[in-house]
This record gives C-alpha cells, sequence and structure tokens, in this order.
C-alpha cells in the first residue's frame, strides 16, 4: 500500500468509521468482494428529519439502525423481548429460557461459564460481521472448529470404539489414495491425461494418502500412533489403518467434510465472553433508539409514510414514520396486521427450521483425556455430535454443546430426537457424551435445551430461502411492501450467519435511500 | 469418572503436582499413551545429598533440573548463554541477534512484537509441554496452523496470479474425485469390492469432491465464490475449476499437506507473548540453580561421580556432583572434553541441520484484505512460505515470517538460498511477499534473520537423529557415559520439538534414579 493511499484511507476512516474505509478499499480494487455489500455511501445528514421504525432488534434490525442513525435518519427499534439479538443469545448465569408451551429453565452456571444458543461462529471471511466487531470493540477470539483429536464412533467401525478424527480421516484418504493409484497403474486414465501427467498424479496420489513405495496404504503419522513416540530406542508405530469396508459401513462423511464448509473453514472467531456482545454493543452505542418489549403487530402504509403498530405495557402504541424496516421472522411475520397480500403469503410459504441445542456444564475430561481443545466429536446416534467449547481453555470447568440439530424435516415431520418429551432429549444428549467419552456421561450438570421454534417471537430459528420451492417468497420479500423493507439473514445468500442479516439490513437501507434520493430528484 | 478416582487424582496433584497425577491418570487408563514418558515417580527425598550438574539449560536441561529437585536431588545447570532456552529464543524490542561470522542484529519493533526464533508451535498432542504450562502458569493462545485464505502462488497456475489455498485444496479434491469416480464407473475396482461397497465408495467420492449428480467435478463452495453471495437476488458463484494439469504443473503438495503432518493438526496452541515464556518460567522457578554464562568445557567421569569443568567470567570452574545430564547439542558437544571415545564419534556423526527463519514487522495488509488470520501461504519460490502471526490479532502491525527454511542440504552442501548473502536472502524474503501480497513488499520493516548454524553454542538447529545413517549415534548417545547421561530433542522420536527435549530429559532422570536404586540396593 502506499502511503498516499493509506493516507487516503485513514481519512476515510476518521470521517465515515469501517464501513466507509471497507467500501473505499473495494473501490481501490484493494479488497476481492467476499461478500457483497449494497450499503451506499450516505453523507452524515441525508436521512435528516426523517423517521424510520425498524421492527426487531437482531442482527438485521439493530444494523440498519447503526448506520440510519450514521447517515442522519431517526431510527426506532421496537424489539418484542427484553434483549437485544433476536437469535443471537447467550445463556449465561441468570438467563431464564422460556418456550412457548410454558417450559421454564433458568442457567444457574459458573460465574465466565455461557451457551450460545443462536449462531456460536465467526467465519473469518464474514467480513462485515468482523468489521462491526472492530468498530464496537467486540473482542474476538479464536473459535477451534477442528481438533483432529476430536472423535468419531460408529457401532460399524473399530469394533464400535470411538476413534480419533485424525484416523478416520487419514485412513479414508489413504483408501482412497490407493484404489486411484490402482487405476492409473491399470491404465484406465490413460485417455484422459498424458503419460507426464500421469506421473505427477501418481507422486501428488502417493503424497495425499502417505503411500508406501509400491502405492499401498499402511498406516500414516498422520493418524497418530498407536505405538507412541517417545525418548531413547522406543520405536514408535502407526495405527493399523481401518479397513475401507468398515469405514464406508460406518459413514463418517458429515464429521469429515464439516471442516470444509465455506463457512467453516479455518479461521475462526467468536466474541469472548459469548455471542450476545455483538447485540449488547450494538444496543449499548444506539441507547434508547432500541425499545423492548414492544412486540409489533401492524405495519400499515399511509399516505405519507408508515404506521407501525406496536404492545408496550400492554397497551397498543402507534408510531409514524418516513419508512420501516421489518427484520421479523417469517412465522411472525406471516400474521402481522397491515401488510399486502403477497407478503404475508411470501412470509406464510417460508418455513424456519427448527434448530436445537442441548448444553451442560462439566469438567474439562475431554481435555485432560483426549487432549481435545476445541472442535467437533461425531457418532452416529440421535445426538450425532458432541461440540467442544473453544473458551476458557485448559480452565477447570466448561459448557460442552451435545446436539446441535433438527426436530422438524423440512417437511415438517419430526425428527427422532424431535419426538421425544425433555428429559429424553437430555438423556440422548448424554448418552451421547458416555459413548464419545464412557464414564463421562454422569459428569454432565445442569443442562440447557434450546429449541427455536419454541421461543416467543421466533417460533423457528433459520428461514429455509435455500430451498427451492422458497425462491418466489424470497424474491417477494426482497422487494419492498411500499414503504416497508423487508431484512433478515434469510433474504440473503448467506441464510442463519449473522453476515447474511447484516448485508441484507445494508440492502434495505440502500432501497430507502434510493426513495429518498428519488424523492429529493423529484422535489 | 468417579467420584473416588477424581479425588484420588486431586491428592496426587497435590502432592507430586502434575506429573506424578499424569502418571496416576495413565496407571488408571484414563489416558492413551500419546506421547510415552519414562520419568519415575520418585518420594521427594529421593535424591537428597546428591548433586547433578546439567550441561544446558534448553528445555531439557531445565525440566531435568525441575524434576530432580522436586525429587530432593541437588541440581545446577550452567548454561552457555545469557538466557535459558537454548533454541527456545525469542527476538523482541532489545533482542541481540549476533552470530559467530560478526553479524549483528539489533531488534526494534514495537512493544508486544516477537518473532519466536526457535519453535513456535505446541501440538495440543504434546501433553508434556502442556503440562508444564499448566503447571508453571504459562499463558497459552491458539496458534493457527491453517487458514483457507492462505494463500498458493506458482507460475503454472492461475497465470502465475496467488490464489486462496480453499481453492487449490478443493480443486484438487475435486478433481482426483472424478477420476476415483471414473475408475470406479469403468469398473475398474469391481474385483476388489462387493457392489453394495462400491456404491457406498461412490457417495463418499461424490461428497470427498463435492461432484455434481453427474459424478463430475464443476467448482464447490469450498472454494469460496467468483461471485459473491450477498442479500437479494443476487446469485452467487463457484470458481472455475483451476485445471487438474495446472494442478499438477504447480505441485502445491507442501503446502496441501502441511496441516496433517501429526504435529501441526488442529488444535496448536502458542504462549502469549512468546515461546520464550517457557524457558524463564522455568527458569523463574529455577532461581540461581541456573547459571548462564557458563560455558561447559569438560565433562568427566570420576572414581566417585562426575567433574564438569566451565568457563565463568573467562577462568575455569570445576564442579564435582554424582551425576551429569549433558543436554548440549551435537555440534559442541562433540568437542567437550573428558568423554569416551565413543561418546565423541556418535555427537560427530550426527549433522544438525541449518534451519533459517526471516521476520518482519509489517501492518496487517494479509488480514484488512485478504481475510488471513494466522495460517501459512505456499509459494514457489526460494523463499516457499510465509507464516501469518496468530498474536495480537486485528491490531494494526505485526511480524510475518517470510521464510522458514534450511541453508544446508543433508549432504552438507548449501541451498540455493543458503548461497546468498545476508541482504540477497533478505531481498528474496521481500520478493515473496511481494509476490503473494503485490504492493506490500515494500511494507515490510526491520527484519531479523536467524540461521541457528550460526548461533554461538548451537552451531545447528535440530539434529538429524532421524537420518537411517545416524542411528547407531542415536543409540549410543541414549546410553550413559560412565554418570553422563545425554538428554536433547534430537534424542528422542520427536526431533525439533520441546516435547522431545522434555521426554528425553524424563528418560535421562529415570537412569539416574534407576543408578541411585541399584547403589542403594547394593548400599
Amino acid at each position: 500500500m502506499s502511503i498516499t493511499r493509506r493516507d487516503f484511507l485513514n481519512q476515510v476512516a476518521i470521517a465515515g468509521g469501517y464501513a466507509a474505509t471497507f467500501s473505499a478499499m473495494q473501490a481501490l480494487g484493494m479488497i476481492p468482494r467476499a461478500e457483497a455489500s449494497t450499503l451506499p455511501s450516505m453523507p452524515a445528514d441525508f436521512g435528516k428529519g426523517r423517521k424510520v421504525v425498524i421492527a426487531g432488534g437482531g442482527i438485521a434490525g439493530l444494523t440498519a439502525a447503526y448506520e440510519l442513525r450514521k447517515a442522519g435518519f431517526e431510527p426506532v427499534v421496537l424489539e418484542a423481548a427484553k434483549r437485544p439479538g433476536g437469535r443471537n443469545w447467550t445463556a449465561r448465569k441468570g438467563t431464564t429460557v422460556e418456550f412457548i408451551d410454558g417450559t421454564k429453565q433458568e442457567c444457574s452456571w459458573d460465574e465466565g461459564h455461557y451457551f450460545n444458543m443462536g449462531p456460536a461462529r465467526l467465519p473469518s471471511i464474514h467480513k462485515h460481521v468482523l468489521g462491526y466487531c472492530s468498530e464496537l470493540g467486540v473482542e474476538l477470539e479464536v473459535e477451534i472448529n477442528t481438533s483432529r483429536s476430536a472423535l468419531m464412533q460408529s457401532a460399524a467401525m473399530n469394533g464400535g470404539k470411538p476413534v480419533e478424527q485424525r484416523r478416520v480421516m487419514h485412513d479414508t484418504r489413504g483408501h482412497l489414495a490407493e484404489l486411484l493409484a490402482k487405476a492409473i497403474d491399470q491404465h484406465t486414465l490413460d485417455d484422459l491425461m498424458t503419460p507426464e501427467e500421469l506421473k505427477k498424479l501418481r507422486y501428488l496420489v502417493k503424497g495425499f494418502g502417505d503411500l508406501d513405495a509400491d502405492m499401498k496404504y499402511k498406516g500414516t503419522e498422520r493418524g497418530g500412533y498407536a505405538v507412541a513416540r517417545g525418548a531413547g530406542p522406543v520405536q514408535q508405530k502407526f495405527h493399523t489403518p481401518i479397513p475401507l469396508s468398515e469405514l464406508l459401513e460406518a459413514d463418517m462423511t458429515k464429521g469429515e467434510f464439516y471442516e470444509e464448509h465455506i463457512d467453516w473453514q479455518a479461521t475462526m472467531f467468536q466474541p469472548v465472553g459469548g455471542m450476545d456482545r455483538i447485540p449488547y454493543a450494538f444496543a449499548a452505542s444506539l441507547g434508547d433508539i432500541v425499545r423492548y418489549e414492544s412486540p409489533v403487530s401492524e405495519i400499515r402504509n399511509t399516505a405519507r409514510g408508515v404506521e407501525v403498530t406496536c404492545t408496550q405495557s400492554g397497551k397498543p402504541v402507534k408510531l409514524h414514520a418516513d419508512f420501516c424496516i421489518c427484520t421479523m421472522p417469517a412465522p411472525i411475520l406471516k400474521s402481522v396486521k397491515g401488510l399486502s397480500r403477497q407478503t404475508i403469503a411470501a412470509a406464510t410459504a417460508i418455513k424456519a427450521n427448527a434448530l436445537y441445542k442441548v448444553a451442560w456444564e462439566a469438567p474439562r475430561f475431554w481435555e485432560k483425556e483426549n487432549n481435545i481443545y476445541g472442535g467437533i466429536s461425531f457418532l452416529k446416534e440421535m445426538v450425532d455430535l458432541v461440540w467442544y467449547p473453544s473458551a476458557k481453555l485448559f480452565s477447570d470447568k466448561g459448557v460442552i454443546v451435545a446436539g446441535f440439530n433438527l426436530e422438524r424435516e423440512d417437511d415438517g415431520s419430526l425428527t427422532p430426537f424431535g419426538k421425544l418429551d425433555m428429559s429424553g432429549k437430555l438423556a440422548e444428549s448424554r448418552r451421547s457424551v458416555e459413548i464419545l467419552h464412557p464414564g463421562h456421561g454422569g459428569d454432565l450438570t445442569k443442562p440447557i435445551y434450546i429449541n427455536w421454534a419454541q421461543i416467543p417471537y421466533q417460533l423457528g430459528c433459520v428461514g429455509q430461502t435455500d430451498l427451492p420451492d422458497a425462491q418466489a417468497a424470497y424474491a417477494q420479500l426482497n422487494e419492498p411492501d411500499g414503504r416497508v423493507w423487508f431484512a433478515a439473514d434469510w433474504l440473503s445468500r448467506l441464510t442463519g450467519w449473522q453476515e447474511g442479516a447484516i448485508l441484507s439490513a445494508h440492502r434495505a437501507i440502500a432501497g430507502i435511500a434510493g426513495h429518498v434520493k428519488g424523492t429529493a430528484a423529484a422535489a
């Protein structure tokens, strides 16, 4: 970066904060547009005198208020709950988790322990959410999404005993490489590649599987040692490979491919102290712009703007504004009065999934006995993963997530886990930990179970706008309904991610800015 | 863990510290013996009245002194340098790096910046070094060894432009999977597997490469997006795969397989503030047991023990003791007087490699422009890797390591890098950063270059006892020379790792303990 460019960017940063710097850097071609924001550049008095009511104080709503205020608008956020964040919700000592069916759980863990019941990871490619963390002073630490010491378990593999992930990963790779080497040496690929390329392919495949000189897979140091390394004459030994037939029967592919999903790749982050440090930082900045316990029931276009009705202290309160950004979840939005038939039909067409998580407080047996520091173990049971904390490593106790999956299939039917009552669910969660860590199921205490379909003002988790039959509804809600714009993670191509919520909020602001500019031009 | 067992271990921990707890847990079968310590359990008065001189205050020597003191011995560490740690040496503001050829560098980086010139990573499977960190209160943080946003570059690939690692990794996997799918569908593997297994293999291969329904590789979200995801109607697009022929020609295998070496797998750690926090914590605990600027020149067995001669303030000083643990590097050891011909021949036969590293202080362009937080980029130049800091992420400046490799081949000849003079080396280091991060080569300031073959009292880095022709020498030095035991990372199967140094120290102590028990039995 030349001094001139850097000076320019520093000036931009001082004037416009992170978003402006980011836009300027993109404009200079300095940043590959990994995720595309459409946040317009607006002078500080751009929105002067214009009110915007934002329905919903999750990440989309908070981002919208934060950026609108910067541009001189007067935003108000109406949030149904007592806290900011929406699905960005962290349980810790004192948190009450109350379901719509009346189930109530109180969290009484040790000070400092927490459970991110909604989003729990920040991919480092999600630049905008990282940018807001930087701008708002939210301290981040590494979220360890992969540990090669984490475990995999299936009745079909290794006599049912859990195996370190490194063995499953590398035995699989070794077998695949050996098969491919056979194909090369049997001239199966001769018509596809030149002899020179085949020679290089053979070299690649040998390294890929750590094959021996005869292109056979006999185990690898990558899988760890059956006889450990040490000092002196000791001679270490690799594990005997798990037979390919067992690996195929066990099918640990969920775990094997997990870390390579684009949004789950290294490096990942988490806010120190819990994911809700993000919405609380937004809320602290916004002050009384955010009004809690104010559920919105009606959003109506009027001749000169919008009229939004919420309930405060049991009474309806009407707010008038120039624009509205509605960030309410689809299962709630579909019952809001005053919006167009098309909007309501689209909201109704979008199904939110019913994600659950179960977390426990426990002594860190996974660190002490298995060298597992963060990462995820996978098994072939109803509760099919156990997620270890990246926070407060090496301390005595921690919060372990045993179970993170769906209670309902896409077709609306209950999953086997979803069919259980709460005590059955907790028992399944504990059972999976016991299978992976024999003798430790009983160490789990003080469970907190969240099912997002049971949470008031949410009634679900991620809007399934990635499903093919939701595309028309997705398109509809990405258009304004009069002066009402919609924003949410599920109105982006990053469903379920805070980055998607932010980009969607930026897009709603772009829509409002376009309207303001159009009005200004017409005036 | 039952309460009884836990209570027992707590008692052990109170009585004997980490090592005793660890041994007890192993005895109870609670820990898989990933790395095998032979440290004996010794009562606190076991070594009472017995002196041990330890030559060398690196990790092996410090560990030996620390454990011997616990068991009632009277250890003295004679360290040649002014500081503890040996090759565990961290440069920061005020550090002087002086070579035997007279080259002198002064580090003047900002406060808090550092460069681990020797070991820089702690694998989470290296339990003993983690155990000492815990026992000594050395704070650890995650060392990010892999970032999928790090870069790979070769003239043969993508027109010579750097590519995110995620693309190289997953395009390679995709192509390999497609080739294997072809082999399956052409019935090449029919004689090796049952039809049922082949069906499962096909499913595995499809997922492994993220192939389409026709088992073709057309790109994958795992490789990132050419058209980014965003809010609203935007439709993201995968990158067009890099052709297999380019990937084969480029040969990025060093980078592709790097993270899967057993000791470089996730999760990894580093001490907060620099690797030398470990030897300084040992040294703080040992106090005046460690004597600096006391290079050992002679170690001689006597009728009743050992006589060790070192130089202090220019004068020879003789120490008498019951035992000696010699941890001196092979290139130094071979010139020590008084040891047996076999010992000297073995020390002479062990060649230490000539590892170098180059580090620079720079603004964090890799984070701001490339979303690279930790991890390593690879390229096909003389300086073939660039290693990004895991410390102080998101801050303004950081220390980047551009170059970590050998100055000499195993046969003693200089590598192309080794043939350059210092300014040529620094230019190569800068050039590689410029290739990966165009426009930023000039941002690198205040280089620190270390070549371990040039460091006094080291004259090399890792003793190459993993070479086949070093096995006899390895065996020789793993036997005592009279009452002199040898300990070093290179006298273990974990050459180059602090864990190896620790295990080797434990083994030397076991040898001494055996001698003491033998004497006691005879008395």
